[in-house]
């Protein structure tokens, strides 16, 4: 079920608020999301979960924060270890 | 405790390494340790303890994860929400 496109959200380089409404679009059908990123977007998949507790406070709440590296071969050949992260929201 | 400097490291520009030498010698006599971050340097405190967690395994363990908002007052005279995160490592 985790990786089911409809309750995992990826952060990449659209603008914030984007990620931020499909979440709380998800959550008024299904009980808990699981926002997912890697590397630099890591610190934005955080703003992400504050911003939707923010404003769906005090419906919904942190649920498990998991970090992971996975190794990557990047273009020039090389492995790179790249961090992840996994934060879900969970109804309160 | 958790707010004396020899038991927190806080994340920012410097190489990476430098955080992960200074956290593998905090752990030599300290039995937990926390590191934070704010805004972008969050995935770079992910990368730091992946870093550690890898180079001392099986001897330490990821503990706790924390992630929170504070509001800041930025240049602009704005109030501006910044995100963190504390992650914990601690003896197996």
């Amino acid at each position: 079920m985790s990786n089911n496109t409809n309750d995992t959200i990826f952060i990449g380089k659209k603008p914030l608020m984007t990620y931020v409404t499909s979440a709380i679009i998800q959550l008024a059908t299904i009980p808990i999301i699981t926002i997912k990123a890697r590397g630099l977007s890591i610190g934005r998949a955080v703003d992400v979960v504050q911003m939707v507790l923010n404003k769906t406070k005090p419906a919904f709440v942190l649920g498990d924060i998991k970090i992971d590296s996975e190794s990557l071969v990047s273009e020039d050949g090389k492995n790179r270890n790249v961090s992840s992260i996994e934060i879900s929201i969970k109804k309160a």
